[in-house]
């Protein structure tokens, strides 16, 4: 059982991915939203075996699982309701006329899907970033055939979720290739998946070393695919001086449960936590200490993540002028996380870019720079970030205009006196930033918008309104918005 | 004079160009367009000179010389319009709500420019896909400085229309290093300004060979970076047998003049004929030769070009069972291109993967089909191209769902009874088809959605009002379009 399947297994999958893209790339939006209904219907319907196997499996709190499942769930509806309000198709209208001179022709554009598109499970969230999760979601709103490689540390999971969604592809009559479900414990599974030319777009969200092979083998085919790689950070957090003395309580009770939730198996999860040099910083860390200190330690996800959680921290806290401010005491079982709290000065930390990279767990590294100057250089240092958090008064902003200037440059989403973890499923989110967090800074991973990401646009210049798609006619029958002739309108366009 | 640049040279633009991105992507949508349209008007006043020097270096006729000048000034204007009008920049408002169980962080989130752009100009568009063209045009619409690398074979045009550029910087008080002009001949200087790190996204229309070339040197960064390659193609074109048989003389018309039109260099230029043999057929052959017979050769674009459509049509044409049917005297000026049409059966074109691959220039391949089964195996075994047309009645298109169906995964652009030359500057226009006529399909090199190429989404979670940039703020000072609350609006956001 879950062995994992043969090369001529794959072909086989993918060959009925394709015939299967091309009736359903021809669904209406409102057969696409149907499915993904459906879909979440029958995920609901999994009930209590669900969580119970992904917390065996994971190693998760079943109160996370509910909420993750509620997540997916919540996902798979809004984007159903996204795909079905048409705005992501972006429909371009100009209408041609004959009679100019020299005459315009008629052109009506939009957005169609990509193909059949492979999606990597998330390790840490196992239903909303895995089987049915955001990239599957968004690539069946495109009108995109799916094939899911079960990850491996979940793979009893996947395969419950693969049945709900292959219960919803019977309910819903949808082609039989339109979803498939692979076993590849393997890294080779992986790798042929994003090198078959059946293949047109790859969604993968994991780790800096995965999600970079992935695009760069995506990049190497005779024909390059798109590689949707959210790969993590480590979302620094500056933590302004007047908001410092004003908040510091605050500030620790709110970044000592950031750091801490889920054992900090977040992408999202405060890595860095940035300040100046001053008394009210003394406080916070003593305040950030005590809080964490409340904190019990839990298994992580897996052996895997345990171990190289274990290795990273300990790489870090042995770099030079690295120190320990908190750890709590190291468990007998190996699959439970060290929570760690280190410090390391500005001029440290500009010197040594091992401490900019991720270490995916329940640590922070604050960095105690010696004045603004300095903050500034290391805010310039930064790579790019899928978030940016600023603990900041209004005197503050006004104060770091400059700051600020060089925050925007490095990351997808800037947040102001929150925190990073708990990425909002909305479609003003933006969960994806420059390189390294991502490989795609112009594509978000959560949020309605991810649809984008499986489709690209297609002219039709001078064809009858009966031959065109719905989308396009005249008429506009989904009465969806479209930009005709350079203004958004949901009109109808008169025959002239 | 018109000497390569040193690297040291190119460092110093760069440096240039990374201070000025600090400042220009502040600068507000009118200010853009403002810049924009001073940029049109500088190249306006460069009156004849512009046009004798272009026809000098291209040996484009002054009569097309002024046509592309008209372009590129509509262009400026047309994308400073989009760029003021705002909806390029997606503005998506989700309302938060403090007192929501758990609460709802507000975000909004808005198109924010990638940085410095690189743009290589075209040899066969010496002003609109050039210096100041569309790929520049759209940088700066976007927020981006532009670095544009001369193109060899007009580099005294490039540097007339490089100096109506600086002269708007001027007057509109733009940042010096918003844009700079860099001389390289050396294929290094292009590999150099695509490998360094202040360079943060690339515009290419050329070959293949170069764009998959920068393509791969962009994703082997260290921090990769999109490169918008318009690498051209065959641009298929379908002669169905109804419309064959009513309209054969209308068709030969249309088609002998698209593929001549200034020597067949476009990107667009038919270069495929697709039908299954018939009478009328037969009639077309003869009527398409008869026009083209009328054609004048003329000079092509320079020497190099010259002898790559020579060496390219001679490697078609020898091709087992390729069959010249037209081509004019062979001309003793080498620069003049040989005008020539050749047959192949369907069975041949589908065993030979040369007979897919571009000939830049006057020649056009007609692919004769045994009978409708084997015209959908040649329209599925076409790769993927910038546009494909179908000449067809009402009737050919019923009886042809199975092709169109096809199609439709090929190409970028769908022309019905039009010709494939001749792309219109609209927002509804989309330049740019699956690999290989294209890096990336998603994007367009043609029309005012091409802003999108050099622009990311940045989300701001939680900021208070008046630190937001305007496009976000409650009151939609700049009355753009926005959806709130996954509504498209210009209302303002009352304050809760």
């Amino acid at each position: 059982m879950y062995q994992d399947h043969t090369t001529t297994e794959i072909d086989n999958f993918l060959t009925k991915s394709q015939v299967a893209f091309y009736q359903y790339k021809n669904s209406s939006l409102k057969e696409r939203a149907n499915f993904m209904r459906t879909i979440a219907l029958e995920i609901e319907a999994l009930g209590e075996e669900l969580i119970e196997t992904a917390a065996a499996e994971t190693h998760l709190s079943e109160k996370r699982l509910y909420a993750e499942r509620k997540r997916t769930i919540f996902q798979l509806n809004s984007y159903a309701n996204a795909a079905e309000r048409g705005d992501w198709l972006e429909v371009r209208i100009d209408i041609g006329s004959a009679s100019a001179t020299p005459p315009k022709p008629d052109l009506r554009k939009m957005l169609v899907p990509l193909g059949p598109v492979v999606v990597f499970g998330a390790s840490n969230f196992p239903f909303a970033y895995s089987t049915a999760g955001g990239d599957t979601a968004c690539a069946f709103a495109a009108g995109c055939p799916v094939i899911v490689k079960a990850h491996p540390a979940h793979v009893k999971t996947s395969t419950l979720v693969a049945k709900a969604i292959l219960s919803a592809v019977e309910k819903c009559k949808m082609p039989e290739g339109i979803f498939a479900h692979v076993y590849g414990a393997d890294f080779k599974i992986g790798t042929y998946l994003v090198k078959h030319e059946a293949v047109k777009a790859v969604g993968f969200t994991g780790s800096y070393g995965g999600g970079r092979a992935l695009f760069d083998l995506a990049n190497q085919r005779k024909t390059p695919i798109p590689v949707f790689a959210e790969m993590g950070s480590i979302n620094p957090v500056f933590l302004l001086p007047n908001k410092l003395e004003n908040d510091h309580q605050w500030i620790a009770e709110q970044m000592s449960r950031s750091i801490t939730q889920d054992m900090g198996q977040f992408c999202t999860n405060p890595g860095l936590i940035i300040a100046v040099k001053s008394d009210a910083l003394g406080l916070y860390i003593k305040q950030l200490v005590q809080n964490i200190e409340e904190v019990q330690p839990a298994r992580m996800l897996h052996k895997g993540i345990a171990k190289s959680f274990t290795e990273n921290r300990n790489k870090a806290i042995t770099q030079d002028d690295v120190e320990v401010i908190y750890e709590n005491e190291i468990q007998t079982d190996d699959e439970k996380g060290i929570v760690t709290i280190a410090t390391v000065s500005g001029k440290s930390f500009l010197n040594n870019h091992q401490l900019h990279e991720e270490v995916f767990g329940p640590f922070s590294l604050l960095v105690i720079c010696e004045d603004e100057k300095e903050l500034l250089t290391v805010a310039e240092s930064l790579e790019g970030q899928l978030t940016t958090t600023l603990m900041a008064t209004k005197s503050d902003i006004t104060h770091h205009s400059q700051l600020l200037n060089i925050l925007k440059e490095k990351c997808g989403r800037l947040v102001l006196n929150g925190v990073p973890t708990g990425v909002e499923v909305a479609l003003a989110m933006h969960h994806g930033g420059p390189f390294p967090s991502s490989t795609d800074s112009r594509f978000t991973a959560v949020g309605a918008d991810g649809i984008k990401r499986f489709a690209r646009p297609v002219s039709f210049q001078n064809w009858n309104d009966e031959f065109l798609p719905d989308e396009l006619k005249n008429e506009n029958p989904l009465n969806i918005w479209r930009t005709v002739n350079n203004e958004l309108t949901k009109n109808v366009i008169l025959e002239i």
